[in-house]
């Protein structure tokens, strides 16, 4: 395993110089006016990037998996129930983590590689007429099969149902990559973690909460301290932190944003859209199918690919790792051994992504699969070309 | 406020240039070998910081609160009663958060500068003959008031009374820094950060737990997901972890465990204790009085100088900041404004810590304390030359 | 310009993160014992590399150009004549700095994209039976045009005229990346810089002096004080250097002179020699001609590609560089606008490769050549791929 | 030895987090327009750092001896005259340089500890009345000696006399540190490296040409290629390096000055002012003399501390580094044994300082001298806390 190879995880991403020397710091007092130079900014960047201009965003040292335990533990009490579907395995966790918290889930199963079904949601939500469900959970990239749901049709749900349920959606692996609209979307949860979009090494919780979440905190008993929302809040307000921060990377985070919001968030969307179509006219030149069941679907931070039905998927990673010193993503779940995935997402380039489409062909013809070397490479650079060359205009 | 100056907060301490750069690295995957080349010998390396044999040690994205948290929702279940002194601001931190969880605390008020009355506890510990009393908790160190707690007289009060407790130790600010047996002591369960004696950046919880304290993890029903040491053993035992690790911090955990442990955890600690005897000797000849009610109780992380009654000892940390950028330690809760705090732990040598001392004194002299300029420096560097004249001859 | 794509010019190279955290070190006493053990391990290091058991070994803070003048001012006097072949920018320049200095030069001119000739350099001197050249200057590695020269020959054209000239080399592209033998080639002054084989930035002159050259520097009386050896030898005997070291560099290079012996320098010119296949099968593929005229004088450190006839080469390195933040070498000299180079070595590995030759393939369409998208990129991978599943099952 | 520790050396001179991180960078293009970015700005800030208009600014990988190099070798020619006086190791190390070039110095002994008698450059200027001497050299500041000479003093000697011989100001412990005028004072050529008052590692030598320099190189027969500034001159007008450029040491340069800018040059020359007094003022707490001879010499970069006859300096250098990891400077040729060094340049905060007082006090302690520990330290402090409570109410 090389460092100088890129990695083509879905997450952590590659990160950028810049971000690396921007979390590489010495040691400041934490409770001195520095930190608050770094903490208000930082919370008023990822406001922006995700379209709201009110969501109360809390940083807290922890994953995108801290981030959905900050999301129930603050505003849902014991038995209270939630509706969720399950089309791949971090769905999946997040129900399994409300059922451990004692919620009741009502799981709409759905197959995986389909996005959330939001006309059943409705038609849940609709005959839910007591008003049981307290929250709609959503996640808006399924990491492990590269589908994105439609979260705004997930709204036009609740609302079609005149549903007064709360909407948390987990955009660990969109947000700072895909469009995501907090606001217009009315989401009252949106969770994420410092090592996708943003570009960072994973350490940093981030949850953005509406003013109707916020109010829900009041009542909620599930147990919380180091996730505690309220304790945040109020040391925020004295410019300060309950517990001791982890300074660089929420440097990092202020940086990240700083740079997504200099290059524009649409051509930061642009630009995933623009490496993920390389990637799949990668894939359909080798004639095999994503993960993912329709183009509506697609993702553009990773893609899961189907190998055929006899052959274990998992092998292409370790191929690549031991031999080539390259990283993809395994197969997770009910997917395991059936898919392999390249990540395209954070820093990464056009050029970046030729060499793990290189790469994967590679390991493909080494293992027998029938592939023809340079096939996916020349489909991505057609696609670059194009983009590129009207990207270069623009520019000009 | 200069990036050049040390910082005399009591954590996080000055991080050295090795973890600095054993931090700071790129983005791998985490599902590969390279990650549990990290793990393991992290652990491992931890365990040996612990002087312990056969803890189970685990390392979580998160702070020392939420290795707290980690012992007790991994532990207990909602109406367990635990038995906990007061003696400072992080010993009370602990209680609320118990409290906050369902639990009932048995509190023992002690004054702030006297460590925990383990003949108190024995009284307690004698009287609970049903044994509710599940788990005792005490604070080796605490931070507050730069009080050092006898664990090893708390496990001979659980001893003396034949109480089957759990005994859990918060080793945030000692762990590292100075003398802890695991073992010897009979600790279920230890908790640390990454921020104090392991020198390394926020961001990580460090807990270990005996087989005792493992076999409660059973029975417990406290929610937990997120802290779930279930599913961190079960991720180790297959070279993996339960969502996305922090690789470089636990990268730099590593090699922290390394630097410390090719020193000696001895000369770790006699390095502590001479720093820490410099500071002492300075506050001496400053005539004022320690927070610490008495020498078997001073703690050689971190000193709390306690100021005139009519004088605001948080003056002398805004001073210190503003003017001379310098970050010492603030007063915390019942000792607000009454002391300020010098931290002499982690990556620090009798040099630096001269330079701490020297602008102590100029600005209590600015703001208007009757004190001589020089005269706390030249008592360290008494102390120091004595002592590192000695450390040399030994080298030689 | 990205600073994630890897760079493609014939040096500097990529710099490994070892190598990165090796040169970024805090200020040390240059005059303590910290320097020593730095400076004598760097040049026992850069020894065994040059496969050298007695060859006096120089850093200097300067470049390969400082390290010719180290050369010639240490061991020569105005007047003196020197035999050099003209095939490239590199070997003119050294030509022109002889010239500047008051020596004669008698050039040998010789086609671009060919060899030194070691049959006319016997040629001169055998006729030179007075023995008025005192030294013959050889290129081993024209950078500007992708050719490697045959030292050995060198060798034996001298021992066949029985000239006792002195033989200069310039490995600056070749040292730490091919073969390169100073003893068995009877070589007397090797000349290199820190930012090809040894994968620093730029900034070292490194020159290794035979007993024989040593002897000369006695007698020599071109002027010179900062590239004087006398200063240095003297310095080096007293663990010191005559002037202000550049500590982290020469930290950087004692630790790839490590990685490189570590490797093995057998394997370091084998993975050389593989990636640079890997450029020649796609070029190949391209139907384009090396500026290189026959395989062996081949370069296994850099590609220059000749463009047809009424196409200006440069334009694939401004397109590049413009559109898909990628480096690329231009044409140098005769062959400016003629060719473009692909530069293969110091930290590079075939994945990386196929990325630059992915990019130069992009470029070319872009501009008009008649070039099929993936056809280098797939004889590329075809190279890879047998090369390095052999290499896999080495390691085995 | 401590990384811990700041150095105490008079260059190079502890590194400001900001400059680590400018030098550290990932290869670029040195041919790319990223480069003349870096090179243009970096001349600039340069150029007004000297407080010149006009001063061709030439930058090239050396150091401070090669920027002596630069000087002569490119404007003088075998057997001209210069004029210098020897006062310290540095003004003879650049007459020695002279020497060995073939050009004929006409030295003024002076006593090391005196500045530059510019009364008897004038007698020597006016008795040259056939303009034999071609250049007077000055050192600006003798770093050995800690000796600043009045540059303005010898313009009024060259005046005085009529004479119309260049002036060349060796300021490399000056230049960024202490008062420069490059215009004001008609200097012809300023000759500094990056590793002093521009805080960085060193690897650059810098100087600056007035127009008459540069008319001076027209005619200059001293041989040179690699400190050749008309291939310099040639290169930078095509946004070029006539070699490969050391381009992080040129990017951290280019900070450097925009961090000397940002602060203001005064305010950068008042701050070193006043730690040199602090550290001035311990010496004379400590009864000793400085080995400059009088105040309006005093440096304000570098103290030399004469110790008593029969004690050894050089032990405090070696005591302070094995017993407390600090770096003094011993004294260099005749004063060496004689004198030891603190060097208070660069990126240092008064804070700081007073650590290095405090380890010299208890070096000398330790080595028998009759020193009161805290004497200087004491002295320092008040000297610090007056200007530094000044300073505090101007920002207020």
């Amino acid at each position: 395993m090389s460092f100088q190879n890129p990695v083509f995880i879905p997450g952590p991403t590659n990160i950028p110089e810049r971000l690396r020397k921007a979390c590489d710091m010495p040691t400041i007092d934490h409770r001195s006016s520095l930190f608050a130079d770094i903490l208000h900014p930082a919370r008023e960047g990822v406001r922006k990037v995700l379209k709201s201009s009110n969501a109360e965003v809390f940083i807290l040292p922890s994953t995108g998996t801290g981030g959905w335990e900050t999301a129930i533990t603050n505003t849902l009490s014991p038995g209270d129930t939630v509706l969720a579907a399950r089309n791949g395995m971090f769905s999946h966790r997040w129900i399994d983590m409300c059922t451990r918290h004692g919620l009741n889930v009502h799981v709409v199963e759905t197959p995986w590689g389909q996005g959330i079904p939001a006309d059943r949601f409705e038609e849940v939500l609709t005959k839910d007429t007591g008003h049981k469900i307290k929250v709609v959970l959503a996640t808006h990239n399924e990491t492990a099969t590269g589908v994105r749901s439609d979260i705004a049709a997930i709204r036009e749900a609740l609302d079609a149902a005149n549903h007064p349920a709360l909407l948390y959606v987990d955009g660990v692996s969109s947000i700072g990559s895909m469009d995501f609209r907090f606001d217009e979307w009315g989401v009252d949860i949106a969770v994420t973690g410092s090592q996708k979009g943003f570009m960072l090494p994973a350490g940093l919780a981030i949850v953005g909460f509406s003013p109707k979440a916020m109010s829900a905190v009041e009542t909620a008993t599930l147990p919380r301290t180091f996730f505690d929302i309220r304790d945040m809040q109020t040391s925020y307000s004295n410019n300060g932190y309950p517990y001791t921060p982890v300074v660089g990377l929420m440097q990092g985070l202020n940086e990240a944003c700083t740079m997504l919001l200099d290059e524009g968030l649409e051509n930061v969307f642009a630009r995933h859209h623009r490496i993920a179509g390389g990637v799949r006219a990668a894939v359909a030149a080798w004639n095999m199918p994503l993960c993912a069941a329709s183009p509506e679907v697609y993702s553009d931070t990773v893609s899961a690919i189907r190998t055929p039905d006899s052959f274990n998927a998992t092998d292409i990673v370790s191929h690549a790792a031991d031999t080539y010193g390259v990283a993809f993503g395994v197969g997770l779940g009910e997917v395991a051994g059936k898919v392999f995935r390249i990540g395209h997402l954070g820093s990464l380039t056009d050029v970046m992504t030729l060499s793990g489409i290189g790469t994967a062909e590679m390991c493909m013809k080494d293992l027998g699969l029938d592939i023809e070397l340079g096939s996916g490479v020349s489909a991505a650079q057609e696609h670059f070309r194009a983009k590129s060359e009207l990207q270069h205009k623009d520019a000009a």
